[in-house]
């Protein structure tokens, strides 16, 4: 029993195509969530987010619990209220952020100490307190289980004994989660790229029974084969009928690999970070807008994509704001990124409903080889 | 003879209300002008800025010059395309960010060197180039002659042949640009703070014959004290049916006040570069949205406003974004005071048109007096 439904409605080969049913609006998988770090999708507004395709977007707990802190924003009226996004949320759990942005951090069985990067303030986060912070505090549609991520690469013993500890941090969640209806609460699989590990990992939270499994412990520096290959041995043991969540990827490349490996959720702050800095994502890799060819190139990014960022403004203004060091630059190109990553997912979901997904992935990797002096 | 029609509606004592017609559409003045530096209103979508109430923006001749540069520009379609902002744009010839921002200039009868603050390039502007610049390759709808501006304080001497050497300059700006049927010239009055030298150079332009006049050399340092005074020294002087802009100016009591001495155009940064900052404008003064008090403040900036900046984000969202520093923080309180401005003006232009603008103006400064405390 649970309180997500997922209507899976094709394959192709392990590619698969569905929609998550949540309270607050369907999501259509393959799907990639913008990244909403501080309650704001960086340098987008909310209705330009959902216009562009996305369906769900990630809220990182690790922020928020430091600034503006959970229980202000219950106060305000909780994470969707505060930040004007009115369809379903995924948080994380915190620990990955502790993991990689705070000062200090300390391990124990009970949960993790760590230190404020914004101003060295002393937190602890247990499993039961992400959970309070994410479902309770946030409201979050889907929340995540706190878990340990392992660095790349780990002896075999301590990615074990870590694999270990979030099994058991997964099982205390899964108790402060309790039964919800219209919250769901996914587990993650860890054992870094050790296949035993990552079956063990995998049998263990199914047996705890989740809504969904997400997949920690990549894009940490193993390499886009090691990561490819750690899917190949890790999806098989998630159960069919749930979504399978990769955490914290990535490049469209990386989007269309896992998803033929059976992956149905992403997350990345790619294209945000991406179109800050001037970059702009397409099949034929990323065009670094700054390049003084585009100085006078009067075409849009893509007339074919339905974004004003993507069809009503030349790259040669784009160009020009980038160089000036404009806020429209950013806007502009985070927009058109966070639209051409679900675009992507738009185009994924029909090619595997057609039956068309290895046609699609090799026109990809076809566009990919070209690179983007062809366009 | 014209190319700029002005229906002047109504006037309350020396303030005025009517319409400027340029072929690119409807100035209601009186009108405050965004600033659109280097081919963007900082922060904002052109659409946000017309849906805000802007009837016209401006454009800098000095930043367009060197960055992308004026014949790129024209190569691109002219600045409206390149920036999307299909209604009305006047530029301003270049001097005042010259004397304000470039390394060194030398002045000479024939124009100005300077040193770009870019890339430290060296250029030489003259009344001639800055009307080519404008009129011709940016496209401007309203362009303004090449002035020197003074610094404040300044001998008379040097204050009368400062103004002379504008007035000639004028005389060469108004020969070069021609008759033209789409587009129209201000001259600019000079002359500091003395009352013979502001009348002399108001009517050596009038002999000269603009579509406008621009009241220069103001919000230099002088204070809003002897700004005023200048002011009620100056636009006596004017023809009554040919628009009057304050260039630089400000603050919204500023705008009131010089309203009620005549003014029909202004344009300042300061609405979208406080915005950058943390503050939003209102009657009562500028709010601090950094300050703690607006952390659990979940009231909108202003509900009656129609923008969705003002009407749809509560204070508490706006204080956290700009807190952490977000883009959207500065994004929404641009987007407020842009906002803000043009329905200032706009309740200015229905106040003088009922003949209450006596009314209004006691009571924006009752306002003033309560302080940001009351709302």
């Amino acid at each position: 029993m649970t309180s997500l439904d997922f209507d899976l409605y094709a394959t192709d080969d392990a590619a698969r195509t569905g929609v998550l049913r949540t309270s607050r609006g369907d999501i259509r998988t393959p799907t990639f969530m913008p990244v909403g770090t501080a309650a704001t999708v960086k340098a987008l507004y909310p209705e330009q987010v959902k216009d562009a395709g996305a369906d769900v977007i990630l809220g990182n707990t690790y922020h928020l619990m430091l600034r503006p802190g959970a229980e202000r924003v219950k106060r305000l009226g909780g994470l969707h209220h505060f930040m004007r996004w009115s369809g379903p949320i995924l948080t994380d759990s915190g620990g990955f952020q502790i993991w990689s942005l705070s000062d200090l951090s300390k391990m124990t069985e009970e949960g993790v100490i760590f230190k404020s990067h914004l101003d060295g303030s002393r937190h602890m986060l247990t499993p039961e307190r992400s959970i309070e912070i994410q479902a309770d505090l946030l409201g979050a549609d889907i929340s995540v289980q706190l878990d340990e991520c392992t660095h790349y690469p780990c002896e075999k013993d301590a990615a074990a004994s870590s694999m270990q500890l979030s099994r058991r941090w997964g099982v205390r969640s899964k108790s402060a989660f309790g039964e919800r209806s219209d919250q769901a609460l996914f587990g993650i699989v860890q054992g870094g790229v050790h296949e035993d590990l990552r079956q063990e990992s995998a049998e263990e939270l199914v047996a705890i029974g989740f809504d969904g499994y997400a997949i920690g412990g990549l894009a940490v520096g193993e390499g886009v084969e090691m990561m490819y290959r750690t899917l190949d041995i890790t999806t098989p043991h998630l159960p069919h009928n749930r979504p399978r969540y990769l955490m914290g990827v990535g490049k469209p490349v990386d989007l269309v690999e896992a998803v033929a490996r059976g992956v149905d959720m992403f997350d990345c702050v790619l294209p945000t970070r991406s179109g800050r800095h001037g970059q702009a994502w397409t099949d034929w890799g990323p065009m670094n807008l700054k390049n003084m060819r585009f100085a006078e190139d009067n075409r849009p990014m893509d007339a074919t994509l339905d974004c004003p960022a993507a069809r009503d403004y030349s790259r040669a203004y784009l160009h020009h704001l980038i160089r000036a060091g404009e806020y429209l630059g950013s806007m502009l190109l985070s927009w058109y990124n966070i639209a051409y990553f679900a675009h992507l997912t738009a185009r994924m979901r029909a090619a595997i409903a057609a039956g068309e997904f290895g046609t699609f992935r090799a026109r990809f990797h076809a566009c990919m080889a070209e690179g983007t002096d062809a366009i």
